[in-house]
C-alpha cells in the first residue's frame, strides 16, 4: 500500500516570497512547481530542481493561467489551442531548469482556476493532456478523479494520478465543498490526517453529510501556504499506518 | 563555400504583429525565434516550429530580457546567475513548442540589448553559454565574432557561429557603427548584397573609413522588420555567386 | 440633431503598433484611449492627448482587463471591488497624461470582454460607475443602451452615453449578433452608413430578421482596426444628412 | 525643529505581500506608495489611501521602473521622455486611488534603481520633475540632497524634500556606502536612532571614516522591510528629543 503526497511550490516571484518550500520538501514526495505564469520564476525553478532531487521528491510542472496578479485564481476564458501551447511553454521552461538537476519531470498538475476549469471542461482538460503528451508521453497527468482531466488523460494515453485533498470537505458526488461554504476547509490536523488515511487506505472519504463515498486516489494534496500542523499530521499518520510514501506514479488498476 | 542566413522571427505578442515571418521563411536558412520575454508567445512559437521545418529552416532560440514594453532593447542590469536561468527558461519554452515539429533547436542567439551587452560583458556572455550547455550541449551559440560571446562559447565547449551583418556599417575595429551615426544602416539593397558577398566569400568587410578588414563569419543576419529589397538582394547575390545556403552550423577552422 | 462618433485608440504597446490612430482622429469626435492594461502605454497616451485636443476630439478612458496578451478580449472573473480599483487606476493614469494637453477626460468606455461582461453583470457595471464617480462625477459612462451599464450610471448619478454600433448586426432584442454568426459584422460601407444614419436620425435600427427596433443612441462606434471605407462612409453620410457631429455628452431625454 | 519620517509602502502585488504597511503607518509621517510598476496594485493603493489619512500620514507616489520581477531594483536604460510619461502614469494612477480618501498626494519619491539613477542622471532627474509638475505643481519632489534630483526640482520650480537615511552608512562626500561593503547597513537600532537624531537636530552625520559632514534633511527614510526595532528606536529618539514629526513639506531655507 502506497501513496504520494504532493504540494504546490515555487510560487514566489522575484522579490516576492509565498509558501514555505523548504519545509515542504521534507514532508511531500511530489512537488508541483509553478512555471512563471501564475507565479514562479526561473531562479526559483532552478533552485527547487536540485533540492527536490536531494530530498527524493518527484518534480512536476504546475502550469497556470498567465495571470500573475490573480495568482492564477481568476477564471480566464481562452481557446483550447492557445491554452495548450501556453501549457506546453510552461512545461518546457521547467524542463530546462530541471536540467540543472539531471532529473526529468514526472508529472503535470494544473493550478488554481485552470485546475477547476479543466476538471469540468473537456477542451481545457484535453489541451493540458496534449501539451504534456507532445513534450513527453511519459508525463503523468495529475487531477481530480473521474473528471474531464482523467478522461482526457485516458483519451490521450497518458498516465493519470487521481488526487485527493486532505483538508477539503467532500460532497456526496465526490466534488469539493466550495470554499465559500462553512466547513469547506478542514483546519484540524487530526481530522485532515484521518481523511488522508481513509483515502489512502480504504479508498473512501466521509462527506459533509456524513456519508462514506468511494474515492480511490494516487496522490494526496497538502496545501503549501500552511505547511504546519496539517501537513505534519498527515505525513505522520500515513507513516504510522505503514503506508509507503512514494512520488506520483501511474494510476494502478482498482 | 557556404553560409547561413538568419533572421529574428516570431516577435509578435497576442494580438500584436511585428515583422513578416512568413516571407522571411522563404529567404533565410535559420530562424531566431523570440521566446516570450521581449516578444513572442507560445502560439506564435508553435506556429513557427513546423513552418520552419517545412521550409528547411533551422530553428533557434532568441532569448531577450524580460522587457516586453522595451522589446528587449533596453539595457537591464541583473546578476549573471539570474540571467542564466532566465535564458534557460526561454530556451526550454521554445524546445517544448518545437516538439510540435519534432525538430530539435539548433542554435541560441541573444536578442537586442542582451546581445549587445553579452558581446562585451563576460558574465552575461557566459550566462548564455551555460544555459545553453546545461540544456543541450549541441546547441550552437550565435553572436559577434571575437566577442565575449565567442570566448564564452569556447570556454564552455559550445560551437559558435560567427555572425555578420549585411546592412550595418562596420568600424575598423570590427564593431558596428552605432545607429545614432549617419550611414550606420545600409539601406541600399545592392550595397548590402555586396557586403554580404564580401563577408561570405572573402571573409572581409569594408568599413566606414574605406578600409577592408578581416571578418570571417558563419552566418549573416537579415533584419526581419523589412524583409524586402535588402533581404531579397542578399539572398540572390549569394545564390548567384554559387555560395551554398545552409542552416547555422559550428564554426569551421579558418 | 447631433451625434458623437467614437473609436478605440492608442492600443499599441511599446514597439507594437495596432490600429490607425492618426487617421481616426480626422473622423471621430470622441477617442476611447487604452490605459495600459489590455493595450496602450504612457508614451502613446501622452501623444494622443494633445492630438485629440488639436482635432477637437473628446478624450475618454478605455479601461480593460489586465490582460495584455489577450488584448482584453478574454473574459476574466474577479471581484467587483478589485475591478473597481483597477478601473480607477486606469482612469487616473490617463488623467495624468491628459494633463499634458490641459483637457479633462470626458468619458469612460470599458473595453472588450469587460464591456461585454459589464453589459450583463450588475457588479461589474457598477464597479466601473463607482470608479468613474469617485474620480470625477462629471465623467460620462459610455456603453450599451438599456444594459446593466446604463442602470449603474443611473444609480450612481453619472451621465450615460448610449452607444450604437455602425458595423454590427443587431438582434430583435437589441443585443448584437455574436461575431461567430455569419453576417454579424457589416463590411459594406454603404450598409454601415445606412445603419448609422438610421440610429442617429430615427433612433431605430434594422435587425437581422428585417424588423426595425427602437435604438436611441448618443454615440456611434467605429472600429479602429479598419478606419477605411466604413468609417469614412459613416462620417460622410452623417454630414450629408446635416447631423451635427459632436463629442460625447450626457444622454438627452427621449 | 521638525522632521518627516518616510517609508516605502504598498509594495505587494496581488496575492504577494511584502513589508509591513500597517505597522509602519503608526511610525511614519509620510508614505511612499508603490504605483503598480515595480510593485503595488490598485487594490493595495486603494486600501492605503484612507488608512494614511486616518493616521495623519502624508501620501506620496513612489514610482519605479516597469520591472515587477526585479522589484524596480534593476537599472534600466530608457529615454528620458518615455520615463517622464511612465512616471506621470504612475502618479496619476495613485491620484485616482487617493480620490477614495479625498486627500491629495503630497510628494513623489522615485524607487530603487530609478532613485539611484536619478540622483546622478540629469535627464532622469528632470523627467521625474516634469511629470510631477505637469500633474500638480504643488507636489514635493523627495530625493538625495544636492543631487541631480534637487537640481531638477529647483529648475522646474518644484519644492524639494532632502532625504536622509537612518540606517545607511554615509561616505565623506555625502553619498551612501554601497550595500556590497561591510557595515553599509546600520542594523543596531540605537546607532540608527543616533544617526537620525544627528541629521534632524544638527544637520550633520558621521561618516564611515568617523568624520562629521553637513547633511541637512527634511525627511528621514525608514526601511519598510523591517519596521521593527530600528524604526521604533528612530521614532522614539526623535520624540524624546522634542522634534516635531510632520509630513513632508518644502525645503526650508538653511
Amino acid at each position: 500500500m502506497r501513496i504520494d503526497l504532493n504540494a504546490d511550490m515555487g510560487e514566489g516571484y522575484g522579490a516576492y516570497r509565498i509558501g514555505q518550500d523548504e519545509k515542504l520538501l521534507h514532508i511531500v514526495t511530489s512537488a508541483n512547481v509553478a512555471c512563471g505564469f501564475h507565479g514562479g520564476d526561473a531562479t526559483i525553478m532552478q533552485k527547487l530542481a536540485p533540492l527536490a532531487k536531494e530530498h527524493g521528491v518527484g518534480l512536476g510542472a504546475h502550469p497556470g493561467f498567465d495571470d500573475l496578479w490573480g495568482f492564477g485564481r481568476r477564471a480566464v476564458h481562452m481557446s483550447a489551442r492557445d491554452l495548450e501551447y501556453m501549457v506546453a511553454y510552461q512545461i518546457g521552461a521547467l524542463q530546462a531548469l530541471a536540467a540543472y538537476s539531471g532529473e526529468p519531470l514526472r508529472h503535470v498538475k494544473p493550478h488554481g482556476a485552470l485546475y477547476n476549469m479543466a476538471a469540468n471542461d473537456e477542451g481545457y482538460a484535453r489541451a493540458i493532456a496534449r501539451a504534456a503528451k507532445t513534450i513527453d508521453a511519459k508525463l503523468i497527468y495529475a487531477g481530480m478523479p473521474a473528471s474531464e482531466m482523467q478522461k482526457a488523460a485516458d483519451n490521450e494515453g497518458l498516465a493519470f494520478a487521481r488526487e485527493g485533498f486532505c483538508d477539503r470537505l467532500y460532497r456526496d458526488d465526490g466534488s469539493l465543498t466550495p470554499r465559500s461554504e462553512k466547513g469547506a476547509v478542514i483546519d484540524d490536523p487530526e481530522a485532515a490526517a484521518k481523511q488522508a488515511l481513509s483515502m489512502a487506505r480504504e479508498g473512501e472519504v466521509m462527506t459533509g453529510t456524513g456519508a462514506r463515498i468511494k474515492l480511490k486516489v494516487d496522490t494526496l494534496c497538502i496545501h503549501g501556504d500552511e505547511p504546519g500542523a496539517v501537513a505534519v499530521a498527515v505525513r505522520r499518520a500515513l507513516e504510522r499506518a505503514g503506508i509507503e510514501l512514494r512520488a506520483m506514479m501511474p494510476s494502478s488498476p482498482d
